[in-house]
């Protein structure tokens, strides 16, 4: 396992799909579609047609430079490899943020194997931001320059900034637990989709909770804000890898009293 | 009064301001304080050392270009002056965004008269972006170049995007009002602040609906969604340039579908 190529493959993945998804960005060629269930607000999902051009500018890469990992992408589902490596692709995270013009979409790039995500990438293309972590580092570039991540560590959660992107927040029950949580934070954000985590591992926010998430949605995420220092688990204090509910954390603290809050609510319910 | 003069003025004063406010975005250097019962949403309102840097970099651009125009500032208040012209300037709407390092606050600058909002403008300068309008044109500037705005037009409820800040949207009767309309949209987006208002006039979105604004937190919105076609308004169709209840919308369509609901449910409340 070369670490040096998988991430250079990352960054060619992020910079194919920055080409292919910028001209469908706020221009009226978007082709949305109803794909029913697939998020917890309502059931509206707007798949574009540059959600599906970016898979594929992304599998081109992988097919040219490690045609032997496996891929995992929204779009167009699972191709087995051989190589132990299964990079996991969401090309739009965010298509309702993306439909309303929002910079926050992005796009989500994950190499993970047996042991869990290797290296993450998060990639805002309107921007022009990228955010990156895995083998020992983590990192980020954008307008103003590049820099090391870090989360903002342990703090209380009554200091605590707490993001997710719809208030409702899943089932009645689990909408329900993260309210209590966000009562006991300085302020809640909405609305970010993954951005939300990049600040994480930037250091800006403190709390990210979702539930409902997809593997596609969480590994990503999970490489980066690791490699920044950060946690990111289920409710329960175990992985996050499958998705489902997911609490990522800057610091131990966080972590902590967040979980112990969620616990508590969805045990009485 | 010279428009040019006007629109050249507002350029140099958001160019001031995006010197003088990025120094401060995301780093350690903020200064936040609690101004108490400023915003809607629980009492807190993060007030920076870069609000204030941004609205002293504005105002001296005016001392020096236009020393006889009046200004109302958020954080300097009214300095009055004799040439007709008011500057009503917020030098960072969005301070809960912009302490969370979400690229979704803006620099609000407008210029109004005794006929009303002449020119407005929205400036992001993280991303760069660049939203006006006012003496017969709307335009934007940003990463992917300047172009024209205009508003998405007529359509109904049930093809509009609709946004607010809150979700709580101010008291009780007012977020039940806006959940109303809320349920009668095809999606509804949270935490954009003044970037909503942008998105709208460049016809990305639908609906704006917010309660407890400031004059500082309209008039620049009004200036640019006007000049790109679409409607400003308070929740009963009147003039919304002292701030309140506001409803913006793309179209005649959209306009009138939420007025009616928002006032029915206040009325019943």
């Amino acid at each position: 396992m070369n670490d040096d190529d998988i991430e250079r493959t990352a960054h060619a993945m992020a910079d194919a799909a920055r080409l292919a998804v910028l001209p469908f960005f706020r221009t009226e060629n978007l082709v949305a579609e109803d794909k029913g269930d697939k998020i917890a607000d309502g059931g509206f999902d707007p798949v574009t047609e540059a959600d599906r051009a970016a898979e594929k500018a992304m599998r081109a890469v992988l097919g040219a430079r490690r045609p032997n990992d496996s891929v995992i992408g929204e779009e167009f589902g699972k191709s087995n490899g051989s190589s132990g490596l299964t990079w996991v692709l969401d090309p739009i995270d965010g298509t309702r943020g993306f439909v309303a013009g929002s910079p926050t979409w992005g796009v989500l790039i994950a190499a993970s194997d047996e042991r869990g995500v290797r290296l993450g990438m998060i990639d805002q293309p309107y921007i022009g931001e990228r955010f990156w972590g895995g083998f020992g580092q983590a990192r980020m570039s954008g307008p103003q320059g590049a820099r090391d991540l870090k989360t903002r560590g342990d703090r209380p959660l009554a200091q605590a900034i707490l993001c997710t992107t719809f208030p409702e927040v899943g089932s009645t029950i689990e909408g329900a637990a993260f309210r209590e949580v966000s009562r006991a934070c300085r302020f809640t954000r909405y609305g970010l989709d993954c951005y939300a985590y990049a600040l994480l591992a930037a250091g800006h926010i403190d709390l990210v909770i979702e539930a409902g998430l997809s593997n596609y949605d969480i590994q990503a995420p999970i490489g980066v804000i690791e490699a920044a220092g950060g946690i990111v688990t289920d409710w329960q204090g175990g992985p996050a890898l499958d998705g489902g509910r997911v609490i990522a954390a800057a610091g131990r603290a966080q972590h902590a009293a967040a979980l112990e809050i969620l616990g508590r609510v969805v045990a009485e319910g």
